[in-house]
Order: C-alpha cells, then sequence, then structure tokens
C-alpha cells in the first residue's frame, strides 16, 4: 500500500518522454513524490528518476507498473528500471589493510542509514576479519598468492554466489585486471583517495604534499578498465597547510573518503545514479 | 524560434499535475530542456520549474503558451507564471556606504552574467555615486533627514517610475518598515552577514566574534516585516581562527556575502526560487 | 632520546615572554619543531605552544625541563603545562542510543590515529553495550532511574577511578547539572548537532528545517553550566537543500558531527587549545 | 610610534634560532603581537614570520631594528627581511579581457582592503581601459602583434619603470616566456582557472566538464617557467553538477579565482608568503 516505486529512464532525447511518462503513472493512479529530468545537450541524451506511490486500487504491484510504463519505453526506445523503493541493493565490499571505510560504510548500514544488504566483505588480507565478525557476516580471505587470475575468479565467484548487484572498493589496494573490471562495469565503485584526475595511482597524498597542494581531496567513482578514468559519482575537498607532511595527509584524508565513498554507495542505492559516458548524473536527494 | 520559455507553478499536490503539464506542453511541439518538480510532504504543496523550447510551427509565442497552459491551472487551480527565458528583469539596488556587494553585482551584470536589467541605485548616502556613474544608470540620493516615511515613500517612488521587479539590499543599512516590507514582499532580496539565524541585528560579526565562532557566514533572503525572518534563499559560510577580530571579521566576510547575494539574485531572475511559507525551494542549476 | 615535549604557557602578554621561553629552550638544547604565539588585544593575553626535542645530554627527562622553564613562569606569573608528546590522554567517553561519534572516535583510537586512551564508556542505555565490548572497554551502564544526582555522582565516581583527564559527550543526550559542568570544567567536551549560537536545545535539526536554512552545522564545545554556551573548539557546515526534511537533515548532519567531535578530541589531546574566556585558541596542526 | 614591523627569516633548521631573534626583540624593547614558525623536516629549513611594534624610546626605526636583527642573520646565515607593517607593496596587474580578478582586486584596493598601490595596469587588449581609468591608474596597451619579445621587454619596462614589487596575472592570457619567468621569479603571481595540477593549459574548465568532475577549483601559484608549475599559494574549490556545461563552469568559476587571486595577494603582500622549494608556507592570518 504505501510501498513506493523508483523509475529510471535513459533514452535519446524527445519532445514528449516526461509526458509520456507521467501520464501513464497518472492514468494508473501514482502520486509523483520526488522527480528529476536532465537532457544533455552535448549527448542528446535524456535521464529521468522518478519516485511514485500507488494510490488507487487497481495497479498496485511492480508489475502493474512495469505494464503501465512498458509502452513508453518502447516508443522512446529507452532504457528503463522500475524498483520497489524499500528493496534493498546487496553489496559486496572488498577491503586491503585500511578499514576507515569499511567501518564507516559497516556502521552506517547496521545504524540503518544505508538502503543496502551487506552479504560479504572480500579482502587479500586478514586484518579486517574480526570487525567483520562483529557484523556476523561472511569475510572472505582471498590472497593473491602469486596468482591475480585465480584470485580474481574468486571474487567473482563470491559476487556470483552472494547475489551481489554492486562491488564496493573499501580502500582494496589492488588494481583489477581489464577483464574484471568489465565484468563488473557499472556495478563495481572504487574510492581514490585524490581529487580526480590529480594524483592518479599510487601514494597520492605523498603525491600530492610534494606538489605542494593546499587542498586535497577524494573520489568516487566506477571502475572501468581504464585506472582511475572511470565515471566520477562524488568528490570532496579538504584543506591542508604547510606544516602537514604526506602521512598526515593520509590521517586527514580518511575521513573525506569515508564520507564521499558512503554518498556514492547510498546515491547509487537508490538508483540516483546514471552513467552517462565518461561521467554521471546524480539526481541528488533534496537537490 | 530559439526562444526558452520558463514555467512554474505552485499548487496543492495531486496525482496527474505533472502529466497535465507535461502533456499540454507535449501537445504543443514543446521541447524540455530543463525540468524539476518538488512536493512538500509537511505543507502538502507541489513546485514545478520548466523550461521549454517551442520546436514546431503552430504554438510561438508567449500567448501561444499561455494558452496551451491556462487549462492545468484552472484543473489543479495552480498559481502559474510564464516567462521569456531571455527577458531581463528589472532590478533596482539599494545600497549604504559599504559598495562591495554592489561592486560585485554591477560588475556581473556589466559582464553579461546576470539575466537581469539594472534600472537604478538608491541610497541614503553619496559614497557610491561616482561607482554607478561610472556604469550610466541613475543614482537616487534618498538620505533619512530625520524622516523614515518620507523616504521610504521616495524609494518605492522609485521602484514604481523604473519599473524595478526587484529590489536588492546591497548593504543598506536601514530597517524597512513593516509597511514598506509588505509592499515588497516576495520581491525584495536582502543580505544579512551572518549565517543566520545566528547573530540577527546590528553588528553581527562582532557578535560571532565575540561568542567565538569558528565559522561566520552570510545569509541572502526575501525581505519580510519580521526581521532578519524572512524566507532564506541561500547560505554560505567561511572558516575564521582565533587570531582574527572582529573588523577582521567584517572584512573576510564580504567575499561570502557578494557571492550568496549574487547568486539569491540570479536564482531569482532566472525563476528558481519559489516561497514555501517559512521556507524557500531553490530550483539550483545544474542541481 | 627521541622523545618530544609540549609546552603551552598562558599569562599577561609583555615583552620578552617569547624571548625568555625560547632562550630557556635553546639553552638546554632543545630543538623547538613546531611553536605558535597568539597575543590576544582585547584581553591582553598571551598564548603559546611549543615542541622540541632534546638534543644535548644534560637535559632529557620532563623534570629536566619542568627546572629550566620554572623561571620563565615565575618571571612572567605564567600557567604552564609541560607534557610528553607521546602521553596518551585518559578519556571517558558518554554516549545515549546514537552510536556514530562514538562509532567514529573508537575506530579512530583503535586505529592508533587519536593519541588517547579510551578508559570506559558511561551511558544512560544500554545499546552500545555490544560495540563497546568489542573494543574491550568497560561499559558502564548507568540509567537515569529518576535520580540525577545520583547518577551523576555515579559517572563522577568512574571519571575519577578511570583517572579520565578528559570527558566526551559523544551524544550524551542528558544535560548535566551545574555542579557537574564545574566539576568538569575545562574536561568535558561535548558535540552539539547545529551550528551555534542557533538552534540551542532540544531538536536542532528540525528547528534548521523549519526555519528554512540551507546550511548546517555542528559544534564542539567545552561543556560549562550555561547550556550550549561553552567556548567553541571547532565548527563545520554543511549544505542542505529544500527537499530533505527534517529526518534527513538528522542523517546527513552525522558526519559532520562524527568529524568535527574527533578533531575537538584530537586537538585538545594534543594540547592546542588553550580557553580564552568564552572562546578559545586552536593551534591548529600544520596551520 | 605605533608602526609595526614585519620580520621574515628563512635559514638551515637549528637550536637557538627563536630564541636568538626573539632575544634580540626583547633587548630592543619590542612587542611581538604576530609570530608563526615552522620548520620543514624534508628540507630542514626554517621559517620564520613575526609581527613587532616598538615599546621603547631606544629602538624605533627600521635601520634601529636591522642593527639588532643583523647579528641572529649573521649567526644562522639567514636570509632575512624587515618591512614596515604599514608599507604598501607596489603592485603591476595585467589582464587580457576577462576583467572579474581585475576587477576584484581595483575595488578592494580603492576600500582600503590590501596593502598594496596599484602602480598601474598592462594588457595585451583594450578592453579593460575604461574600468582602468576610472580608478585613475596607468594603463598600458602593450599588444603582441606578432611580436612576443618585443612586447615582454615592454612589460619589464612598465615593472621597472613603476618600482613594481608585484606583478599579478589576473586573467592575463599570454604563457610568459621562460626568460620572463626567471626575471620576476617570486614575484610574480598567477591565477589558474583550475585545482591544479588537474587540468593545465588551454580552457581549463572545459576540461574538467569533459572529464565529469564534481568540484571545481581555482589555484593561485607564483609564476615558473615549468608552465603552472609554481609554487602553490592558494586553492579552493566549489561544486558543480551534471546540469552544468562547461561555460556555465567557467561562470562558476570566476568568483573562485577572484577570491583565490586576491587572498593570494594579499598574504604575498603582508610578507606571509615564503617559498619552499616546489612549494610555500603561508603563516596565514588568524591561523
Amino acid at each position: 500500500m504505501n510501498t513506493s516505486y523508483i523509475l529510471t529512464i535513459r533514452c535519446k532525447d524527445a519532445v514528449g518522454i516526461v509526458a509520456a511518462a507521467a501520464s501513464a503513472l497518472a492514468s494508473a493512479e501514482a502520486f509523483i513524490t520526488e522527480s528529476s529530468h536532465f537532457g544533455d545537450e552535448e549527448t542528446g541524451l535524456f535521464f529521468m528518476r522518478t519516485v511514485f506511490r500507488p494510490m488507487g486500487a487497481r495497479f498496485v504491484t511492480l508489475d502493474d507498473f512495469r505494464e503501465v510504463i512498458a509502452p513508453v519505453a518502447r516508443r522512446f526506445e529507452a532504457e528503463l528500471a522500475l524498483h520497489l523503493a524499500d528493496e534493498r541493493l546487496k553489496v559486496l565490499l572488498a577491503v586491503s589493510r585500511q578499514g576507515h571505510c569499511l567501518n564507516h560504510l559497516l556502521h552506517q548500514w547496521h545504524a540503518g542509514e544505508l538502503p543496502i544488504d551487506v552479504v560479504g566483505v572480500v579482502s587479500n588480507h586478514e586484518d579486517m576479519r574480526r570487525m567483520v565478525d562483529w557484523y556476523d557476516i561472511p569475510y572472505h580471505h582471498l590472497p593473491m598468492a602469486g596468482d591475480k587470475p585465480g584470485q580474481e575468479a574468486a571474487i567473482l565467484r563470491v559476487v556470483r554466489d552472494s547475489g551481489a548487484q554492486l562491488t564496493v572498493l573499501a580502500r582494496y589496494m589492488q588494481i583489477l585486471s581489464d577483464d574484471m573490471c568489465r565484468q563488473l562495469e557499472g556495478r563495481c565503485i572504487n574510492i581514490h583517495h585524490s581529487f580526480l584526475p590529480s594524483f592518479k595511482g599510487a601514494k597520492p597524498y605523498h603525491q600530492a604534499h610534494s606538489r605542494g597542494v593546499k587542498v586535497v581531496g577524494a573520489t568516487a567513482h566506477y571502475v572501468t578498465s581504464d585506472l582511475d578514468e572511470g565515471p566520477i559519482i562524488e568528490q570532496e575537498t579538504v584543506r591542508v597547510g604547510h606544516g602537514l607532511n604526506g602521512d598526515a595527509f593520509v590521517r586527514i584524508g580518511k575521513d573525506v573518503e569515508s564520507v564521499v565513498l558512503s554518498r556514492a554507495v547510498l546515491w547509487h542505492a537508490e538508483h540516483r545514479v546514471m552513467i552517462n559516458g565518461r561521467r554521471t548524473v546524480v539526481f541528488r536527494e533534496g537537490a
């Protein structure tokens, strides 16, 4: 009854899309509680996210609305997705030895602030097992052991077996192979500990210190086979003074990383993020 | 031909508003380039702003679209406004002796960055005349001279005679009478040099310094008869350290004031701001 | 050998203080690695914090340097404190039912990022016991049970018995009595979930939402008997849009609260914060 | 009498520098009102900035204090500079066709907020002449006219003839030759319209848009022959959403550029900035 649905649409822009989608919903007595559109003049693509609530008796279930909206999708050749708003996304977390992002995500999830189900944690180290055990979720220790293809295959098995819809690299310090990147395309988010595109690659805070920047940042992005070049979901920055060395940058950056990654996961889980070539459209809550 | 229109709607929320408005526009071959909605669950009000471009030959002028959208307004008993996107809002600026906000607004206007026509400047002092003269706009020196009602009447005459649609208090240091506030309701924006509701009234930076805050701010809001209590349009903050005194707060705050006020004026002029009781809905550009 | 010391001085400002302190340190072959001064022209007070490292053989221990610096303290009638830089401050945490600040502080402490020893957690509820158990520190459940004086006495006993040098109210939702505030004066930090002095008292985020602000914040301050009026140590803000309600403000504010409180605890533990009447001097790391 | 002096010291770090400098000042009855030090553990360099006021009758003039401090400089082989605090730095501004940074600097200077004397403006275009005329300062139109060496020689003549101690590239869109960079080393500040080291070179906002960043920024730095690689003085960022295109980035970035550049000029003029290899030490006002 009080269930809400989230509809997302992505298609070539044209006259009448909003009218068609909104009319279909109105004809099914759906009350729109939140809606955002964006037409990209450069790519000619149209993006839409609408949250609605059934108000009548005839159209109630996910399938009812699938049927309602299907003609719109056909007419505009649109990619269309329809989700229950309180459906929780299945998420697998990956971590190496730095636990701040993992701790933040797990705490938020446990406090009911992220609409996700954490289905497990994979790691190439044992360090975070005790933290994960406390949350009663499986910890998969998958060390590299000189066999990267084997280790990645093992991770992908966990993804498949756990039904994970999203994999989050929460300071997982291994570079994924091109093949793995492709398999997880659009459903793998990484946190990079710099304000991309500055300071790609290793030790970004020490690179930043050596360059003498006055602000550092963190970047959450979809993983692609082009290292640290995937579509950016969220970034944030924090000031640093001359008296801080590279290690201090590392410490200060941790809070920014945690916050940026958890926003990206939240927005992805709420179907607010849509990929637009090398860029993303992010329909932020509350504008 | 390439003219765009901006449609804003405000009404009691209900099923079918978006559908009705979007369908009316689609039927008139209007291509939507930007659109935002918001339904406030607390007040039960619905707000919408849509930018569209005529694509056909039959519906072209403002009046054409007025007719197209009129039935929607009637059906939902909506307040509706339709503007040419490149229509420039007539703006009157008011200032006392501090010129930073005035200078910033005039420069942006002159550089073509604000969709406004500055129709004049009123001041209770002569200080800013030379700056205003450079821009070739009228400077109305209206000193208080112990006669506040008379002075306010003179300002209102300038508003009327100049056709000003918006009055901007760009560091105008007189408190408007209740009557004047009422006459300018919804079309008078003030910049308050604090992060409201902290530090209402006089010398806010010195109040802030004496309280020992670590961040100061500025607030642009619609003027109401309740001093410094009008609906807030925009706020921004900046850090201050222990080594800065009240005068330093004043200096540092100036840039924040200028930026906050000019954003508020831009958003108002682009019809992005809608009053929602004591609050505002601001459909920010680019979300 | 490689031990560093932190010297703080607070006295009436005068010619020669820096010279006297620095000369005393130089005469003892101390190498200054960090130093900050501040003379407040309003209060006429001088504040100094200096970090130094013994370089010679004759002056090595805390007592050696106490003797070196004592004449300076006498001459300028200064309050003076000398600490080992790697001495860890004993900290007692207090919490009610919201665990985000507690979780953040405990994780940072456990990861070695805060120079403190957490000697226990007190709470008027049982909710956080399981989290605290994981960290192997004592959890003192001290419910109100209609006896506030008795409950406060119990807390003060924990403070005394644990040797806590600082008590941190990490979302502890009881107002301390005047008497308790006085007993903990200068060694009790609270996080208030608003940008003080706006929105003192209960439900600040809902107050903020109802006022229609565009930015919310959090404030870490020393507790005094004047509720939410103690000297501010740190503040930070975050933007909020019209589409967020009071509950969303609460959620978004949590990260700001956690970060602000942990900065305040870090800076206090590193002896960077000195009380200056209603204000604080904060010698921030890295300026 | 009430004149203050600013002393800056740069040398190899050693025990006793602060003591020697402070003692010399104390012996001359100088009252220190502001003082900051920094010892860089990486480079082994020590930086100090001290503001003091004569309190006695014997040591009063700049020369008096030069004599007082000279032995300290000799002993530590320090680069030392001593300035009257109210001495105004002579500044030459350079601009092309975008006037926002120029307008901001000129307004602040005119309002008495920058401790500088603007001795003129050079430009490769005529666009800004009328603005500059209003301020009654010389406008030197030095077009490129296919003769870069000649044009640069003309600029350097203006620098010399005007006695400019600092040249500020306030959106001057020509790349200076290596030779010119060397001649102005340490006394030429540029504003780059990106968050360096991201997006060096031309059209940085459009590069940023195409990369899909969520935050853009501006960077004020000393000019060196290595394009956009000089020591950074100040940076600041601002959020951008998916709905903004490259031109919108340009518009939004202008305020950040103006603020960042004017801070850099203020801090340089107050002798707060010291070059430390590829980095800078910035002793910010109020910490």
